[in-house]
C-alpha cells in the first residue's frame, strides 16, 4: 500500500491537507507530515484537535483525500515528490488506537483514522 | 489582503493544495509555494501543466481553497504556520500575466489564476 519513497516523505516535515466534502463544498484542514502514524498496513493516525467541520462532513460523506509532500525527494522527473491519498475516514475517541496516540500526542481531542484506499504518487 | 507572514510562507518551499469541488466531490491538486505568484494585490497566479479535472470543475463550480504553510515559521502558538484562502479561480490561455508566467515558468500550459477574498492563518 505504502511505497517506500511515501514513507521517506513521512520523515520530512511539510503540510498534509485532509479534504472532506458535503453538501458540494469542500472543507480542508491541514496536519504535518511528522503527525502521521502508519498502523495495521492500510491505516493512517492523526492527532486530532479541532477539525470540527471535517468531522462533521465525515458523519455525512466518510470520503477524504490527503495531500502531502516533500520538495527534498526525488519525484517522477524532478526533485520534489507529492502523494494523493484516497480513503475513509472516522474519529475515534477511545480504544487501543486512541489510547497510544494520547501518549504520544498530548493534545489531541480525538484521533482521525483513515482507511487508505489509494495512495498515488502524483510528482 | 496577504500579511507579512503569509509573504514569508512562500519564501519557504512547501506543498500547496488547491481544492475544487463539484457534483459533491472534491478534487485536489499540488503545487509548489515557490510557484505563487501574487499580482494586482488580490491575486494569485499559479504554472499549470496539466490541472485537467480542475478546470473542469472551476467551469461549473469557480469556488476553491487553498492551504499552503511552512514549519519553520513561527504560527500562533508553536513553530508552524499555515494558512487557508478561499477564492475564485479561472484559467487563463492568453494576456499579459499568461506571457509574464510563460516566461518564469517554460512548462506551463494555462495559468491559473485565483483572485482571493480571505486568507487566515489557521495556526
Amino acid at each position: 500500500m505504502f511505497t517506500e519513497k511515501f514513507l521517506e516523505v513521512l520523515n520530512h516535515e511539510g503540510v498534509v491537507s485532509i479534504v472532506s466534502c458535503s453538501n458540494n463544498e469542500a472543507h480542508v484542514v491541514n496536519t504535518w507530515n511528522s503527525y502521521l502514524v502508519i498502523v495495521e498496513g492500510n491505516k493512517i493516525l492523526i492527532p486530532a484537535a479541532a477539525m470540527i467541520k471535517t468531522e462533521e462532513n465525515v458523519n455525512s460523506n466518510p470520503d477524504v483525500k490527503l495531500t502531502l509532500g516533500s520538495k527534498e525527494i526525488m519525484g517522477h522527473a524532478y526533485m520534489g515528490t507529492g502523494f494523493l491519498l484516497e480513503g475513509t475516514a472516522k474519529f475515534l475517541k477511545d480504544g487501543e488506537h486512541f489510547n497510544n496516540m494520547k501518549e504520544k500526542y498530548s493534545f489531541l481531542t480525538r484521533v482521525l483514522e483513515i482507511t487508505v484506499n489509494s495512495c498515488k504518487q502524483t510528482l
